[in-house]
């Protein structure tokens, strides 16, 4: 295993983590390809979801008392003219330091989301005549105090498929998707572990969900080094089923996703192959 | 032609235009694909870039002063204790209307990006020894009153052709890349125009770039219909060469991008072929 490393030094990847080019880019390609193979076990659908979620969609899923800080909201200035020029005025190209922000803001509908699969439930509505996968790649946007380059970023790739279905049908998927992601990471050469894990709620003590999740676990990240979740394996149970009444022949639906950060995914292999772009090309993918 | 088409009637079309799923997005894959095809022709590097720029970088292109109603940030709360309690609060799965804001925000330093290509110029910085060019497909924000699934998204998708080089390196990008889009929309059986355009500046009388692009057409879009730009092909001149420092054997490189407004190219398609997933996988796509 190379020491830990520089991210400037990795060829590819843009100032402070804006971006990714050449071979680091076709490295993200590629793992992606792999997580879509995986999907086709499931004859997931795909499909693509603009990250903007309805603000009325989160507050049914109570996110904004369990996550409200790692919340991001797209804001822009009212438009009326007083507002635009003070703005523009605040904000030319002498300025320093961060953005002079909008006297007044335009009433904010949506937020920026948080994963991808959150599009995914509303549409899902229904009754199902058998087990339903999707699968998506969207750009996720969290609140992060701190910044690391591929590791933890404001913005980022998420790839998830999603399964709806009945209690066993969900059961298999996590079992399948489980084995099918352990032997993509051993022909990478990635030393990972599952674990139990919780979501990052905040004031968990208070939270009902935070609560459930301790009792009855129901999140397993894929971990790396010991402590970087490069994926997880969520089982909601029949909470999204409930929320969007989704059904199934038992009752509501249950439903499960496998969620792949892709940015992690191109660290680990980094990590562990080095970054010289010739020992990426040579990985199994 | 069809009538007019209700957009709630195209299969795969999320409510509200939140996403594409089944042939529909199908169809955008397709459609994107013959434009990296096209970018072919310019031997461009593919890369991805995360939807974020920084506050000083749009600063120094002054784009606050030209396009202060069209920015779009992200924000969130300040991340202390009161703050994000009250935040929480004021959200409960009972709430309802828009988000009800965090008292403070943390100070914002970075937009969502308004269009694919201001990521790429930054990491162009340098001596070109030949044109250079790039492409990427980037998730784009931008402040919209008014909301029409896939001509008019505050969330959208745009996929560029950027080139770098001197004068004749910039006009053989343009005329070729604008012979390539033509040929495309023939092929898919769309009318279309190019005609010369200038950008949706804030207070245009006031705007030394508006008046510049009066003189100096460096702006032409293609028409659909007359009234929809599907894309439209830019010449900035050495605008971005002298801001991030990109120079050619003449001087201060010149640049130029060929930008498809995917979601748009999807439209015209189904307002073209009808609704009926079979006309569009019958296209030579």
């Amino acid at each position: 295993m190379p020491e830990a490393f520089d991210p400037a030094q990795v060829p590819g990847l843009c100032g402070g983590g804006g971006g990714l080019v050449g071979p680091l880019h076709a490295l993200a390609e590629k793992l992606d390809a792999a997580f879509v193979e995986i999907s086709r076990l499931f004859s997931a659908e795909p499909r693509y979801h603009f990250p903007l979620l309805p603000v009325e969609v989160m507050r049914r899923l109570d996110y904004f008392s369990s996550f409200p800080h790692l919340v991001v909201v797209p804001a822009s200035a009212e438009p009326s003219e007083p507002v635009l020029r003070a703005f523009r005025d605040a904000n030319g190209a002498s300025a320093t330091g961060p953005l002079a922000m909008p006297a007044a803001l335009v009433p904010v509908d949506a937020v920026l989301a948080p994963a991808a699969c959150y599009a995914v439930y509303p549409t899902l509505g229904g009754t199902l005549d058998g087990p339903r996968a999707v699968t998506l790649c969207g750009t996720c946007f969290r609140a992060e105090e701190h910044h690391q380059p591929l590791r933890r970023q404001r913005a980022f790739r998420m790839r998830e498929i999603v399964l709806a279905g009945t209690l066993s049908e969900v059961r298999s998927f996590l079992d399948r998707g489980r084995d099918a992601v352990l032997a993509l990471a051993g022909r990478l050469g990635l030393e990972v572990a599952v674990a139990a894990a919780t979501d990052p709620f905040f004031d968990p003590s208070r939270s009902p969900l935070y609560l459930h999740q301790k009792l009855f676990p129901t999140k397993h990240e894929l971990l790396f080094e010991g402590d970087l979740a490069l994926g997880s394996f969520n089982h909601h149970r029949a909470f999204f089923g409930e929320a969007f009444h989704i059904r199934c022949a038992e009752g509501p639906a249950q439903t499960a996703c496998i969620a792949f950060g892709l940015e992690r995914w191109v660290y680990a292999v980094v990590r562990r192959h080095g970054s010289d772009p010739a020992a990426w090309a040579a990985l199994p993918l």
